[in-house]
């Protein structure tokens, strides 16, 4: 296609691009944008080398004249500009996210990859901000997914904007090298089972936190195990002795970190009381344990069973911290668990998260597109069968207006040839293809949403870091009322088009479209 | 974990780990094993850089002994055996995909990465061969997916991993270079509508294939465009002058491989005349066109009434060959959409797939789990409540045995202490887990289906080039009877243990399991 343009001598055709989305994910009203540091990486990064001109030499068919890979050779991103809204903001159908403007063969050539850098990283940002939503502020989500990751830069990808979305931590140490994310995570299964009995201990020696006594950490837990065994009314001959090796070698390790899985035989009969058991004898030894993880059965239930016995435990022996141990839960969860665990009622301070967090199993593509909108000054529309796919032509600039309370009202698309919207003002705002949806707006503010991020080769507007986007994230979400942003049937937001852009789109649509013949 | 192993005295604990899922993807009965190439150059790249282990010094707690990042830093996979199941065979549950055995803490390490390896590309590749089992093969299967893809590797897996399970070609051209996959790909509407009228062509000659005359395309295409336009009863008015310009542009540009995108403004009264026009001025300069693209609208009904243009305008000016110009389809298409396009009765040659495929829409994530079966010769099980969660212990064999008629009955796991099953001999056929479920089998083969790829830090068997994988595909998935591939309600194929495997998982599950109490 570029050697089409190049050959139809486009070279100096200058375009403009929209890159955009024509419905929000997850069936909800509210997308996070994203993936914008990305895209200007790739911006500054682009380039053929060699390699690839002598593999586009014979993949292309023999006619291609050699002055088209000289001038591919040479080919860089100094006289494109990008604008862009503001990484991590809400964004809603239509919107341009993106506007690309330069020479029509290397704003051609950017479509993919800048699509492919948007696509997913919106996507992630708005399933793990959805996922924060329902889970609440006071709860911990961590990301756990990258076993189950589209390919392991779909895992790292994946770390990254679920954090920007509102998770606390992720267990991918590269995402936690690569993007300073604090990285969480536990033991697996296999470290319980890989201990079959008390025996399989190496040294029993942990050393008091304060007065550097050694404290023989064995002895401490079966002894506390014959005592908590004795409240919470579970035999200790029940428990695992292989998991309360497996336990005591972990506090070993970790004595100021213990997390344990509690579930690997049985979490009512083994796992708590092996649990109990080593976090009061690391307590013996000046150490508070952090909690447990659960990875199976029913997470309502066995978390708040968790909470009644560290109840009873820290009350028997006078332990008010032991109260509020921390419980993590961690099977196969999504939106609709926390949704029911909620309703169920559950004991459960932090989530991990895999699955269904970083494939986006509910909608695994968000189905961002990149049009032409103008090309050397001239509008241009792409025509449908479907009105939804009707395109919206020419150079335009959005506004968000906002109303007195600080809620956002509308996102308005006008011409850039008109003047901004004024606060205090009154704007009519028409729905972009139905003719009698129109509303008059007073804003009381009025946020400028493309900014120009790329321009003469360099970045304009240096991205922000990752913690300051995660920020944006949770703010810009605040501006959204209530009901935009709930789970069930939630109300669409308004997006507009300005009287002026109305009648130029309608004209547009009328000059091209061929008159129909029934017959 | 890793340190808490290391802790634990654990260095030297020989461990047996069985990488494997526990049900097929997308309500099928089958799965294609696929990811081993990148697994073993996982094995071999494995190390921790200075930077590495610098990161994991900050970022675990200050109680870590420097011993272990010294221990970290000279880890390698130099002592681990991996045995696989050959990439590209058909796969069924609880069957170890990879058998991973050496010292506890690198194959510890090795799970995740492994893990995610593995997952994502038996996934697609398993994705895409049911795509090509519900198309037929005599139609072509185009990737087109980049662009929707989890991440710019995630795209990147899907193109080679399409590609093996049974794809003709990708429009990545980074997959075409990396992986020598066909590249193909048409032109996008942005290209059409960057004409807007017949005076933007900028020249209009093309050279005669043969006599070297030139001929100038646009008066030729202008008086075919008459001429068709009388036979297919579409006034030339109708039909976008700009689509015209586009695709004479086109044309001049790839004059032997003409194929035009003809939904820009409508098929029926813009696109196929614009087309016909343009593939008759081809032919009076000696070339002949590929075909259209249609992405939007009625495939089925479109793709009709273009094979019907097509044998109109062929008929009416005596070209055969106009009747087997290729129609391709490319709208968001899904499994689904072929079965009911083969339903409604179609034209279409070949299929642009991009989103479904590539994220897996329908099931986005493969299950794949690694779990301990042994550790220092002593078997490993995880118990759960769900007995579709138990682990099959034990260092194992995986053998698949076959009926007279060349298909495949069952397979078989045994201990691998136990003989290997006998052709012509008769072999008890047992359920994992259901005591009354056993069959016996007289196998005409027997395929042992795990061989050694990594010892002693070196690949020992060299994966197969992808063609050969791509094939192995195809050749394992005939194997296989109609009834379980099919894709309504598709027969379970049957994966059972030996006797002497059934009796070993069922003494330690009772040995491991603690005893309930009814309260």
């Amino acid at each position: 296609m570029a050697y089409a343009y190049w050959k139809s001598g486009k070279v100096n055709d200058l375009a403009v691009f929209d890159l955009f989305f024509r419905t929000n994910p997850f069936q909800g009203e509210f997308t996070i944008f994203a993936g914008l540091e990305e895209c200007l990486k790739f911006l500054e990064n682009f380039n053929y080398s060699d390699s690839d001109i002598e593999y586009l030499r014979q993949a292309l068919p023999g006619n291609i004249e050699p002055e088209f890979f000289a001038y591919l050779k040479d080919l860089t991103c100094k006289d494109v500009k990008v604008s862009a809204i503001e990484e991590g903001s809400v964004v809603f159908p239509r919107v341009p996210l993106l506007r690309v403007e330069g020479p029509l063969i290397i704003a051609q050539l950017l479509e993919t990859t800048l699509l492919t850098l948007v696509n997913f990283a919106s996507l992630m940002a708005t399933n793990a901000a959805r996922y924060r939503m329902v889970a609440g502020k006071s709860v911990s989500l961590l990301e756990f997914g990258l076993r189950r990751a589209q390919g392991p830069d779909g895992g790292l990808s994946a770390s990254k904007y679920a954090y920007i979305g509102g998770f606390d931590g992720t267990s991918n140490v590269l995402a936690g090298k690569m993007f300073n994310i604090p990285v969480r995570g536990t033991h697996a299964h296999s470290f319980v089972t890989s201990f079959s009995t008390l025996e399989d201990i190496n040294s029993v020696i942990l050393r008091h936190a304060e007065t550097q006594k050694p404290c023989d950490l064995l002895e401490l837990a079966t002894e506390w195990r014959n005592r908590v065994s004795a409240i919470i009314d579970i035999s200790p001959e029940e428990a695992s002795d292989g998991e309360l090796a497996a336990l005591i070698s972990y506090a070993l390790a970790f004595p100021s970190g213990f997390l344990a899985l509690v579930d690997t035989y049985d979490v009512k009969r083994s796992g708590l009381l092996n649990f109990c058991a080593v976090a009061l004898a690391l307590n013996d030894c000046g150490y508070r344990a952090v909690g447990i993880r659960i990875d199976s059965g029913d997470l309502a239930y066995l978390s708040v069973l968790a909470r009644d016995t560290f109840e009873q435990v820290g009350k028997a022996f006078n332990l008010p911290w032991f109260l509020k141990l921390t419980i993590v839960a961690s099977n196969d969860i999504n939106e609709e668990t926390i949704l029911s665990l909620n309703e169920q009622g559950h004991k459960i301070d932090c989530f991990g998260i895999g699955t269904h967090l970083v494939t986006c199993q509910r909608q695994p593509a968000l189905g961002c597109v990149y049009k032409l909108v103008e090309i050397n000054g001239q509008p241009r529309i792409k025509l449908s069968q479907d009105v939804g796919k009707v395109t919206i032509p020419g150079h335009k600039e959005a506004y968000r207006l906002f109303g007195a309370d600080g809620h956002a009202l509308i996102d308005l698309l006008q011409r850039s040839s008109e003047p901004a919207p004024v606060v205090g003002q009154k704007v009519l705002c028409r729905h972009p293809f139905q003719e009698s949806k129109r509303a008059y707006v007073i804003p009381s503010k009025v946020e400028h949403l493309c900014k120009v991020y790329w321009k003469d080769g360099h970045v304009t507007t240096p991205p922000k870091p990752l913690s300051e986007v995660r920020e944006r994230v949770q703010s810009s979400l605040k501006t959204l009322r209530q009901d935009i942003k709930r789970n069930l049937n939630p109300t669409p937001y308004k997006v507009a088009v300005s009287d002026d852009l109305y009648n130029f789109i309608h004209d547009l649509w009328l000059q091209n479209a061929p008159i129909g013949e029934l017959s």
